[in-house]
């Protein structure tokens, strides 16, 4: 079925379980939801999971040059810049969830995503830990931190997602959160590469990466049980699905921009970073 | 003092004149603004014409190909299909600053806006005639309408502009339209462009470009006026230029994701419009 959706322009779909074995484990049925025809929408092959196997960033070409060793120093150091502001969004997001939220469990739950970001104090938090990144290309950390070399297309895709969370349903902003689902593979895939790419990132440089595998589970494990318990009607399902999709595309959109100015055609829009091994002649 | 500007990296300001004489017309001095060492805001050459002139979207690469008469018809669809979704967006944003504005002459004055986009029924009005356009180079009314194959960095930043005009200041807001000061001379090239450069379409198809320039410099006129009468404050008059520089970022953003997804490297997000002479075999 997999196979028929990616091969089909329009998709219709009524309703679905979401697990395939749901009906038997819950003792209301006994067949499987795939034999009746549905998509399970979690579990290895579910829908969540080929959403992340067609759309989400890991694919994106510029992905491909920045953990194959193939970027030169300035566009990595354009990759860290623009990728800064989506650092730096996430606690402004994350609070713009837990500002809408009236059930204590879920904003206590959801604040451990802003200390993990802000830290317990000055220097600490991925925020901190992206700032050694982009001093460890060579950066300076007032340029990066004032934003003024960012990509418009960086900004315009971040604050998509800030105002996602902010104005759509509670399910649908905790369901954007879920494509930390496919997010251990790509740091694991991008620790390896870069260290083994590039001979200006350390172990130390790329600190940020070495600690996020752990807390990216741990928060998309709730966000996926908060889906689950949520999502109980197809058109819920369904604006799940949809979730995902467009944090997908915010993520690919800021690769689009970064290959765009940086590695073809290297068209950088006015008042952007101009890398020193980009500078054109003349 | 223009050239200096160009090539330094920072600016500092303290404040300035709108017009270049108007201490000498209005009597508080003998000197001209430009004699102190102040850019003026207006003018032929004042700041917002100096923003225009370096970051107005008719400098970017995709309008050379597009009035060159050098895009394909699918290069020229995709931008019809894209650019629908401002066009579209145009009155929901107008209507954002009307829903927050206390003074009934000023809701009155942008009130036209709406009219000029929605018209006054069914057919009428500028994404009536935008849509003619999209007929018109052969693509079917109902998939433009869905956005379905919209390009993600598109809505970003069309709503990035909604959203500004949502939550900044009132004089942003205004001045944010500033951009049509500049759109006449970009809609005649177009005109005569894209008639003379391409067969499939007509003076009919066209028909939202012959409409616009009456309207956009009498909008122009109006924001102007606006603008001069309330940005009396340094801080103000920053905010005024800052606010133009926002808008033209949204409409570079809108081509930079054309040119790389339909120009070079081509690369078009999963889900977006692919034209059929741009489809890949295999």
């Amino acid at each position: 079925m997999t196979e028929r959706i990616k091969r089909a322009d329009v998709l219709f779909f009524d309703g679905t379980l979401f697990r395939d074995d749901e009906m038997i484990a819950n003792g209301t049925g006994a067949k499987t939801g795939r034999r009746m025809g549905h998509m399970p929408i979690d579990g290895q092959d579910g829908q969540l999971r080929a959403i992340g196997a067609q759309r989400y960033h890991r694919l994106h070409p510029f992905h491909a040059l920045l953990h194959g060793g193939k970027c030169t120093k300035g566009q990595v150091q354009a990759w860290a810049l623009n990728r800064y502001y989506y650092q730096a969004m996430i606690p402004v997001k994350d609070a713009s969830l837990i500002a809408r939220c009236d059930d204590p469990a879920l904003r206590r739950e959801w604040r451990r995503r802003l200390v993990d970001h802000d830290g317990e104090s000055e220097g600490d938090g991925g925020i901190a830990r992206w700032l050694k990144l982009t001093d460890g290309v060579g950066l300076d950390r007032d340029y990066v931190v004032s934003l003024a070399g960012l990509l418009p297309a960086t900004r315009f895709a971040v604050e998509a997602y800030v105002h996602f969370v902010r104005d759509k349903t509670m399910l649908e902003a905790v369901a954007s959160s879920l494509t930390e689902l496919f997010s251990p593979q790509i740091i694991s895939e991008r620790l390896e590469g870069m260290l083994k790419g590039y001979d200006f990132v350390s172990a130390d440089t790329l600190a940020y990466f070495a600690k996020r595998p752990p807390l990216a589970q741990r928060d998309s494990d709730f966000a996926l049980e908060y889906v689950k318990r949520h999502a109980k009607t197809p058109d819920a399902q369904q604006a799940v699905l949809k979730a995902l999709e467009f944090k997908c595309d915010v993520l690919w959109a800021m690769l689009d921009a970064l290959y765009h100015a940086y590695v073809a055609p290297k068209h950088i829009p006015p008042g952007a970073f101009v890398p020193e091994d980009g500078r054109r002649s003349g």
